[in-house]
């Protein structure tokens, strides 16, 4: 399988990606996605949000900063996209911080079929509701990552990226521990909800959901470092990383991409 | 009629440019409009659109994320700035891609008495309900600029600019094509909306409707252009875009303006 | 009293600032407030804002493009806060501009306690209902900034910062006045914003609101002053001022602040 291909075909296709996200980062995410190749588009209102999502090429749901009225688009556009087959990514920014947050990501898991959720670890723990073993005392957190990730999969059973200082991709069979990214990427708003849109660029033109996932997190720290090695300040950075974003190609992925795969078998289904 | 001389009364003016506009480009447009000298507000509430829209000098309505209650308040401040004869510029993004978005549009200009129109080719056809030939098999769609821009101007009765690879502006008796500006706009989000918004603020300072939107767009260009100069990658170039509209002159606009001028008679009245 | 020591503290504790605040600003508030060390958070949902802001180390509320259901959730927020003990500041953006927008102002000040407020002198003198002399005939007004400072916070009984070419801290007792910063930071949309949430940072690390508002303000007039000594045009600035958020310390500060500092003793209680 040609694992660093994709940038290419986003280039060729520019796939519409529907975003229902938060306001911190909307212009953010959208200029990301133009940098990289893809045409965002932003629909909140739930009189058009499932039709926006059916002539989309990928759709993307984040809770950031979610509202009873934006839930409800969010659900409208999910179902829309089950029903024309087009993917639907999810990313639970934030959920366990509050109930309504909680219930809101419960609501959207129930009622629509994602084809991917990308979260941190805290994120997804808490997603999953799975609790797992903090190790070390550092303020953050520091999660056993490895049962982790098996665990959430296996509640959710949805291919996730769980990204942190390194980024897991599992689904049912493989797992990908990708080491690719920079610190930087902390200190910006929205760098995490920009992943999640990039996610759906490259599921919009790749069916293999972990293929798609893998690629996209990689992808995306190949152009962090990039980023990072021009610039040293976090103003400096968020212009840089969308920059790289643009300049990035699938050779240079290819060269600096920094991955261990894991066929994990017929065990984990 | 002098053709460059618009920017130098933005900025001893200082135009109240009130937007009503998308959760995406909010700050880039409000950053633009203080690049270029106006002063730009933002009020979204239909308790108070009306009243904003009466002491501002001009309004601008743009249709990117609405909602129900946005255009109510469009509407609201739409009529307010009627009746105070404030000039209002409507941006017509995304219409004709959900029922909703052309409706909405529609119940505007149905309501509301539009100074100008500023979007691009196929926001303008879709607009108007006029079908035009597509020339050549871009994905993009070429059309006939010239019968779209006659045929919208004639069902719509309004000025407009329709912008894209070449800018026409058109009103009852004159048209003016521009080839200024550069590709690197179509990496950006909210360039065009940007746009609308700066045509807002030459209409703030000049009543003659033709003028003002062919200045608005040359000069945009321009600073496009200039910007396009130092910036080659679309995170520095949104920057240089902000720093150019800061630093771009009259005198700069009558040197680099391109520009031709069509005078259409009475048989467009 | 060391007056430079909380950069430090922010920096360590990595307080979470919940921001209520407008559309226009989101991303560079969050940008600005981890740049400078803190967690912003931002939920506008009343069904979760005043849950988020009892977690909270501060809470900001900014009326800039208020709506109805807003103002709901500020006060919501407020109030749990006020049960919580974090503090809160109230940032009355374009108060005095529309009814709904005073009305609103004064049904937070009515209902939440609020810890501090920072806004322009038009705003303040708006907010408070004191009308002041204005000097001379600069269109933008120039009021008589120690009658206003005294008359605002006689009637309002709240730490103010009102800032401007100059910028005044006042409390019961104390008066700082301050001339850091630097004119491009009025070329920038959201930079008072950005300073209110900083003044939150500040006060979720130091119970002394006096002593946290005042080193606010001048740390951020100085990094404004850093980032004014590498970018000259408004672009630039914008990006180059999140750089300087990051980089400044209190040392800098300790050198570059310029600050006057005044005992009112017991005549203003």
């Amino acid at each position: 399988m040609n694992m660093t291909d994709l940038l290419a075909k986003i280039r060729k296709q520019q796939p519409l990606i529907h975003n229902i996200t938060n306001v911190v980062v909307t212009n953010f995410t959208a200029n990301g996605l133009y940098a990289l190749g893809a045409s965002p588009v932003m629909a909140n209102a739930k009189e058009e949000a499932g039709e926006m999502a059916s002539i989309a090429n990928a759709v993307v749901l984040n809770i950031g900063t979610l509202t009873k009225e934006q839930v409800e688009s969010m659900i409208s556009a999910g179902k829309a996209a089950n029903e024309a087959g087009v993917p639907v990514v999810f990313d639970p920014v934030g959920v366990g911080a509050t109930p309504f947050r909680t219930k809101s990501a419960q609501a959207i898991l129930e009622q629509v079929n994602v084809s991917a959720i990308r979260g941190n670890a805290g994120e997804l723990a808490n997603l999953a509701g799975v609790s797992v073993e903090v190790k070390g005392v550092d303020s953050s957190g520091e999660f056993d990552m490895d049962e982790l990730v098996s665990l959430a999969y296996k509640k959710l059973q949805v291919p996730l990226a769980i990204t942190g200082p390194l980024d897991y991709i599992i689904d049912g069979t493989r797992k990908a521990v990708i080491s690719n990214g920079h610190p930087l990427l902390t200190k910006v708003t929205g760098a995490g909800c920009l992943l999640s849109s990039i996610v759906g660029a490259f599921l919009a033109v790749e069916k293999d959901t972990f293929k798609a996932m893998t690629q996209a997190v990689y992808c995306y720290g190949v152009a962090a470092e990039e980023a990072a090695g021009k610039a040293h300040l976090p103003g400096d950075f968020q212009i840089e990383l969308l920059n790289q974003l643009y300049a990035v190609t699938d050779e240079l992925v290819a060269e600096k991409a920094k991955v261990v795969f894991e066929n994990l078998g017929s065990e984990r289904d």
